[in-house]
């Protein structure tokens, strides 16, 4: 029996297991009228916010579908390669649609269930994140399954192909590149929602919290509803589509090098199958979250961390069996699988060590307050540096294990695709536990939400006090999701520049490689490589800060012209605010999606293949560093905010508070736009220079 | 005739005319004697520093030199090393002294003629940076010179070699490992120097300034004199030996590929001669640095811009004549050395275009002071990190002209030393002229605290007025010296790549080489050399905020203990604050230099010579990009706070003003700390590397 039937029950599994949770959710009351009023106005501004992207995006989408289809008329490109960037594209953004549209059915019924219990609390917040951790590995492994028996189909009955190795080669290239398409999706998600989220944070902080002196939240700041639409459309469909993207990337570029590893359809098997398991272990993890009513925050995290173990132990041991079953010779694609799991699991330890204020370096961080700001931004942006030590030598150990435990012998280039295969199946298994990852991560900014209804709803002190403490959980868990997807990024990449080579090389078979780093093209593409990940931070950051000008003014003026707004009495118009954000995000995340797509081909008309291949190694190298580094400095400077909230430093409102506002007002950008749309490119930068192999191969074998 | 004794020629005429200079400056009047006094504290304090930083990195050198002693006795380096390494050292040490001394003997000259005029200030502290410019330049030729002959002398008398080649071979790389002398100590003195300055500007402004709210260089302010040696141990005497670096570092990795290259001893002869008609071009060009009594800022940047060019353009016709002389076969050296000059020059102004408050992007920077400091740190790092692209692109193109132009064909791996000699000559050509740009970037600091004394010494608006043209007149021309700088080094770490893989095929002929990027050791050379930068900037940036924190508490104590120093009545102690820098600077620069020589020697040893090849790619390219973006970033800060004191967005002591601030002191440890050492830090690695590749080679054949 083809093992790939269990592919596709492993999609139908977790889709079910999903629309189950969406259901059990559903079924929890609403709350009060005030609740669902507030709730709704979230709901409709960011259903609104998707309607415009998935409008605004399905124009890009065309343009290069029609590129990609003129391309595959000229026989550049494969013929199967514009549909399949179209459905990676399409699966991405359902994922992130339908994450989104649970996380805002999920908020005030979290918000109403912490009501009773911090432990009920987390239970409809965390289901909620579930929904859009299984919705979005059962759609992936869907696309793949849809993708694998139509291809195999055409290739042994419409379009007979000779053997059975030219059939699983042309299976997985194909494959591949709807990788392009999902990784498209995650960026305009990453980075649209990205820019929505803290245009909407910063500019009501900017003038709600500094200016008018009010607090968080309150629901006389005409940014407020947009902020939390934010919460929704950012951290949630915007990190959905981000890691479906990394999912299915991980799986395609590891199964594409199976053949050229000598694995075969064994090879291309066993990513997929880690990945239908991954479910299985997944849903096993959901069943140990759960703990007393009386529960405290420490226990809760303890119930959170235990399904993530469970989880992870689950998938060892049945890989183990897996690896055995499938590829019996290679026990080390098993290693290869421990390596990246525990890979995984150790960066978000050292994110951890670095961003919680249980541990020194916040704690430091938040000292360097008293001095005011400027030495505030000095220890953040170094905290955030010297954090990329750990990782790095993470990842480089993971590397070198995979890659000998695969076979790789590195005074022995023939054999590196085996050992690049394993460095694959590293970053599969670092994401096979994703359906429980990731609702650990997405449960954070549900349990945001629900504190912002909370607060406008005016709830009371202890609710607040409860959607609170799962926000700041959130923020522990959040950081171990990071890792995942940081690392499996960077191994990803990796084995998306074996892929490809190999495909460069059967698309043309008579290309020279030199990808020696002596070579020019190498050099100088690595010198270009390293300086994208800049170029791309830079143009978010300053996208954020544009949108939040707008928002500035905005909230300036609706408190100057609305009678009555400051005092309560008159309602702030909520839905110009969304608006404007939803405009300047879409207008605003079109020039660096445009540049990701645009470099990589130009680079490769100018300096050919192993320009590209310098320049993929340069980005990945340099947008790895960068990522951590803005994603701790951000994750410590806010942390370092709330620890001196808690009281330390000064606490609320001193001189102390003021200079950590500071710090988190930088740290937003950092590592809710910048840093995860880095993680993107990276990528993004792969799969485009994958499609366009054919051209930038035919033009310099010209 | 040896074409050498040109170069030793062209070293006794530049020390020859930085001694002439160096007499001129002497023989002006050195002003009343407050003007003396506060100019002998400062000169004792920079002494007091320097003699403790010479003892602390004798101690280093010594241990460095046991080492390397031992293992030339083992016969893993080579018997000359160890003391090829100790001149280094000295000469760079060297220079930055007698630079210094000019620099302090200069500043109250200098203050006391721009009572005169304008132009008067400027042709003292001009003459001042030219005797160091001439200097660094001459000794490095001294030091050239000097090992040319002895070795030359050694192998034809003593240790007869065969033949020429070999001979050249011997000589060339024995010459090249001197550079590692002159990299740590450039590495010790940029570090510790830029620390000094830096915790003194940063300490005298937190409590001076903002605390007590007097204005800067006001003498009550107990660290005034500590900020005021700090631009001298750090801006001169840390730039001086930074730029030794660059210009023999640059010209000795270029001569040790001329054999491998097939140019020979006539390779050998161009770097060489280019550096020495650079002395010529260079004094021609100072006597164009001259205008008339009643000169405007403009004017005067004019008259030194028009002695920068001047100089290129007398170089770029000479370079003609000597290619066509030496190497009449390959004019393309010709061409690459163009590449390099017109490649300074447009990193130079595109430096100028981010930083300069004439062009939008500090304009547009300043504005968003009105948002506050949150603002201004995101705009000024996404402004540094935007301002990456060009350098990249400019630097990229010269590594492709003049490769090509040398004849490295792509397709042709044993082309890649023509090429890439070619790329180091791109390096040499651009820091031909060092003895001008540097004299044009050396005044800077001399002007900085001439103003400094005319304030302490109550001179006067006026003088005050001038000094401060001055000093911002430096910062335009500084701009162009850093895009030298900074695309040097990139130029330079190319070829020294380039140098350790030929040193290392001559120590181990038998060493396989796979320099491919799928190479997993290049690869997780690549990881670490991406990140060593962004440690390296972390933990400089953190020494600068520890040392600046011992300060602070120095000068609140003097405030709160010493009576009357508020009022003007009793003196403080300046002293204490100087000797608390040098200490504290002195002990926070060992780590990151230490970090700086282990890591590719430790590297090297785990994952072998591939490995260290990855890792200084690596370095290289993320170091350029951090480095370009950290100056930037803090010139610009620098600037966006100037132009609002000069009355722009509500001018000084505006809400705006403070916000840029904060700019500008995060941006203090960026652009004169950490961003010049990565400088640095990029060529030290590849020098460590060449001289312990025995070592790596040896154990990894084993």
């Amino acid at each position: 029996m083809d093992v790939m039937y269990l592919v596709a029950l492993g999609s139908l599994i977790a889709l079910g297991f999903a629309f189950s949770l969406f259901k059990k959710v559903k079924n929890q009351p609403e709350g009060t009228e005030r609740m669902i009023e507030i709730a709704t106005a979230i709901r409709k501004g960011a259903s609104a916010y998707l309607r415009r992207q998935y409008k605004g995006v399905s124009i890009f989408f065309a343009v290069v579908f029609v590129v990609l289809f003129i391309l595959s008329m000229m026989g550049y490109v494969n013929n199967f390669i514009p549909f399949a960037f179209l459905t990676g594209g399409f699966f991405s953004a359902l994922s992130g649609f339908i994450g989104m549209k649970t996380a805002t059915m999920a908020n005030d019924r979290t918000a109403f269930a912490a009501k009773d219990s911090l432990n009920k609390g987390l239970r409809v917040a965390f289901s909620a994140g579930a929904v859009m951790g299984f919705v979005v590995v059962g759609l992936g492994l869907l696309d793949l399954s849809i993708w694998y028996f139509f291809l195999r189909f055409w290739y042994t009955t419409v379009d007979v192909l000779k053997s059975e190795a030219l059939i699983i080669q042309n299976i997985t290239s194909n494959m591949l590149t709807f990788g392009m398409g999902a990784s498209c999706m995650a960026l305009f998600a990453r980075v649209g929602g990205g820019i929505f989220t803290k245009a909407a944070d910063v500019g009501a902080d900017l003038v709600g919290k500094v200016e008018a002196g009010i607090p968080e939240d309150d629901p006389r700041n005409p940014a407020v509803i947009a902020d939390n639409v934010g919460d929704n459309v950012g951290d949630v469909a915007g990190m959905g589509a981000d890691l479906y993207e990394s999912y299915v990337g991980s799986i395609v570029s590891t199964s594409s090098l199976a053949v050229a590893a000598g694995f075969g359809m064994s090879g291309v098997a066993v990513p997929m199958l880690l990945a239908a398991l991954g479910v299985i272990a997944s849903i096993i993890g959901t069943f140990f979250v759960r703990t007393k009513e009386d529960a405290t925050q420490k226990t809760l995290l303890k119930a959170l961390r235990t399904g993530t173990y469970i989880s992870a132990a689950v998938i060892a041991v049945a890989s183990y069996f897996v690896v055995k079953a499938v590829l019996p010779g290679s026990i080390g694609v098993f290693w290869a699988i421990i390596a990246g799991l525990v890979a995984g699991m150790l960066i978000g330890f050292t994110t951890e060590y670095y961003t919680s204020d249980n541990y020194k370096p916040t704690k430091n961080l938040s000292a360097t307050s008293e001095t005011g700001p400027a030495t505030v931004i000095i220890g953040g942006l170094s905290l955030g540096m010297m954090s990329t030590v750990w990782p790095v030598i993470i990842v480089g150990a993971a590397v070198i294990i995979s890659f000998f435990a695969c076979g790789g012998n590195i005074l022995d280039p023939s054999s590196f695709n085996k050992g690049l295969y394993g460095v694959g199946v590293a970053a599969v298994g670092m994401l096979s536990t994703l359906g429980i990852t990731l609702a650990t991560d997405a449960y954070g900014p549900i349990a945001d939400n629900a504190g912002g209804i909370a607060e406008m709803a005016h709830m009371g002190e202890e609710v607040r006090r409860r959607t609170d403490a799962l926000d700041s959980l959130g923020n522990t868990t959040a950081a171990t999701g990071k890792g995942f997807a940081i690392g499996s990024a960077a191994l990803t990449a990796l084995a998306l520049i074996a892929a490809y080579i190999s495909e460069v090389s059967i698309i043309a078979p008579n290309m020279q490689f030199n990808l020696s780093i002596t070579n020019p093209p190498v050099l100088v593409g690595l010198f270009v490589g390293a300086m994208m990940p800049f170029l791309f931070a830079a143009m978010t950051m300053e996208a954020v800060g544009e949108a939040a000008q707008s928002i500035v003014h905005e909230v300036r003026r609706q408190f100057k012209n609305i009678k009555g707004l400051m005092e309560g009495k008159a309602q702030p118009d909520y839905a110009s605010c969304v608006d404007l954000c939803t405009r300047s995000s879409q207008r605003l995340m079109l020039p660096p999606a445009i540049l990701a797509v645009v470099v990589p081909v130009v680079l490769g008309l100018i300096l050919g293949v192993n320009g590209v291949a310098g320049l993929l190694a340069g980005t990945t190298v340099s947008g790895f560093v960068l990522a951590v580094m803005m994603a701790n400095a951000g994750g410590s400077w806010d942390n370092a905010k709330k620890y001196i909230e808690a009281g330390k430093h000064g606490g609320k409102g001193s001189e102390s508070h003021k200079a950590a506002v500071v710090g988190d007002t930088v740290g937003d950008p950092f590592k809710d736009t910048s840093g995860p749309a880095i993680n993107i490119l990276i990528k993004l930068t792969s799969m485009v220079s994958i499609v366009f192999a054919g051209v930038v191969a035919v033009i310099h074998l010209m």
